[in-house]
């Protein structure tokens, strides 16, 4: 039997949520026109320009993770405009169908899914194709627990001149983000990852180059992607355009209470040393991981199945035992499994994770010591206190 | 000093919620591609289908209301397509923006902003401009406190062979809304108003002359909005494309479950009585109601400020003795004030409305015998037990 309310949740989204979320998204509701949302809404983007050491505009779209994707394209992608569009997965896919539904043309990138993309891949693209006025890159891409370099990717993109629209839905909140230093003109996220609040929120950054040519555009084709109204309005009276989800603002502010209490610096440390941890107990325990290690992402890894353990059976296992792990998506369903180790994601939770895991595979007739796993995370907790 | 947690909101969205609401959001998360989720999610859509008597498709958009009828635009109508465009009030002229945004031809019907739109208004532009293929409809207009009468414009809409688009966010829930009886080919609505869900979800209803256009276009301009990905997702196991907000589901799902504790037929009759004594309460003031009596919301009503009586100042009043009520909006704003009566509201609601109005009123200086207004809703509620 499954207890939905004590399962553990060690999936790329929706995450364990602090108790704290719940009480704060438990408030009696408030009206979204009133002076004390408006101060609200100005303190919630505040702390999020915080979190990403930026002064850029940050705005909040009421929707999933993929309104912040979309809202890009929409706002800027013109008829026709050319889009490098770096695929690696099945997240840096879905920028393919954004842009097409927009009309602009993506030049695809195919990289190797278990692969980084690196400035070599994309140099050659940039000079033979320079009508390209946009790059999009998936920094972590949750699907193959790959982090791309996004500081020399952005290095490259803004000595060509691009545009780059990056979806950092699994990164901000866990590792760093730094539009900035990086030259990252959109960072688009979600609330429901890293950042630890209930899914239904999808965040946007947005720099001033973009801003330049959103500015210059005639009709943008949608209303609710539009980022002008955003601005819009934010700039008279720290509002939304459209009604705000009102309880996940509240829970995202007190996220970002508790991001600040630990301090960034430390959680991202924490986010590093849980995927460090996992990616040693499962090394030890003689499975493989799937992405190349020196790209690893810290807020997700995956791993290869070994030979004869099926995935609905493994995963259904891990469940009646208390912890919900992810399946791969796409051409990586039945190949690999994901585990998630996001937001408040502990050593408790690695540690748990691993032993639950060693049961399921012992029961499933592959052949490990137990405790092998469990032994090497522990190593590196102690060696990294 | 407004207290924010005892506030009573009687503004028309966000409105009070049932405490067991605050619960069902509050149940620790469950993972959104989990077997139970997709019957949370099934069950969620029948009884929502049950609420408007239909086995048409409802799909549930993570987002504001508005992406219900962004999705409606988006999915149905090409670029050219002339849309009769009925125009009421602000939510009204919000279809003409989403039409522009999607290069649709609004053929713009004014109807004065205090009265409903009636068949006779509609038949001459249908008959004088034959290659109109839809019309939006907004059911009940939040903006003005009108209800039109829904199954006299269906009926002529099917008469002409057009597709009625109706925005219902703020009579689902609260009045009848009978898309199968009423020929609605979409009905567009969202969570935070009559059917007492925080924001965040819009609702939609695609009935079969709809999917009949849907079905035959190649390309919808936009992914997130894209009907076709809600159905193909749902058929295949009653999951949504993109990530929901699990929370409002679960939220949204106990609303219904309250709705149908009380009876639908219930709480229609319980929203109209507290229309009627709302209304009777302030004429007996000596105010104005705005909108046409014999086609009043029974879920907002609308009031003409007297004379002297400053809408900033009546309305910061009501607030710090705990009342927040809405102002008017576009055109309509200083000239009226707003009262909703959604979802839980009570007589206890609507006579401590009154009473503190009549104070307010008071001491503005406004000429009133104090408790009359609260008399006359009495008045009702005994004749109308």
């Amino acid at each position: 039997m499954i207890d939905l309310e004590t399962e553990l949740l060690m999936i790329p989204g929706p995450v364990k949520f602090h108790p704290r979320i719940y009480r704060a998204m438990s408030r009696p509701i408030i009206g979204h026109r009133t002076k004390e949302f408006s101060e609200l809404m100005k303190d919630t983007t505040e702390k999020f320009q915080k979190l990403l050491k930026t002064k850029n505009d940050v705005f909040f779209i009421t929707g999933s993770s993929t309104t912040a994707m979309e809202s890009a394209i929409a706002s800027l992608v013109a008829p026709n405009d050319k889009v490098l569009t770096i695929i690696q997965g099945k997240f840096s896919e879905r920028w393919v169908d954004i842009i097409k539904a927009y009309q602009g043309i993506p030049v695809e990138l195919n990289i190797e899914w278990r692969k980084a993309v690196l400035p070599d891949d994309i140099i050659p693209i940039l000079e033979k194709e320079p009508d390209i006025k946009f790059i999009t890159l998936c920094h972590n891409e949750t699907s193959t627990g790959i982090l791309n370099p996004g500081k020399e990717i952005g290095k490259i993109a803004r000595e060509y001149n691009k545009i780059l629209i990056a979806d950092c839905v699994t990164s901000v909140g866990g590792d760093y983000v730094l539009p900035d230093d990086w030259n990252f003109d959109i960072v688009a996220t979600g609330a429901q990852k890293c950042i630890g609040v209930p899914p239904g929120l999808g965040i946007i950054m947005v720099g001033p180059r973009a801003w330049e040519i959103i500015n210059n555009r005639k009709n943008i084709p949608s209303l609710y992607f539009n980022l002008k109204l955003y601005k819009k309005q934010y700039e008279k009276n720290n509002q939304t355009p459209f009604t705000p989800s009102v309880p996940l603002i509240c829970a995202l502010n007190e996220s970002l209470n508790i991001m600040f209490e630990e301090g960034y610096d430390n959680r991202v440390k924490r986010h590093r040393l849980m995927g460090k941890a996992l990616r040693e107990g499962i090394k030890a325990l003689g499975l493989k991981l799937f992405a190349d290690e020196k790209y690893a992402s810290n807020t997700v890894t995956s791993i290869l199945y070994p030979p004869k353990i099926d995935d609905k059976i493994l995963r259904q296992k891990m469940r009646e035992k208390g912890v919900l792990i992810a399946g791969g998506q796409g051409k990586l369903k039945n190949k690999i499994f994901r585990i998630a180790h996001m937001n408040m994601c502990s050593k408790k939770d690695i540690l748990l994770t691993l032993s639950i895991l060693e049961i399921c595979l012992k029961e499933l007739g592959f052949n490990l010591r137990l405790g092998s796993g469990v032994a090497a995370a522990q190593e590196i907790f102690l060696t990294n206190k």
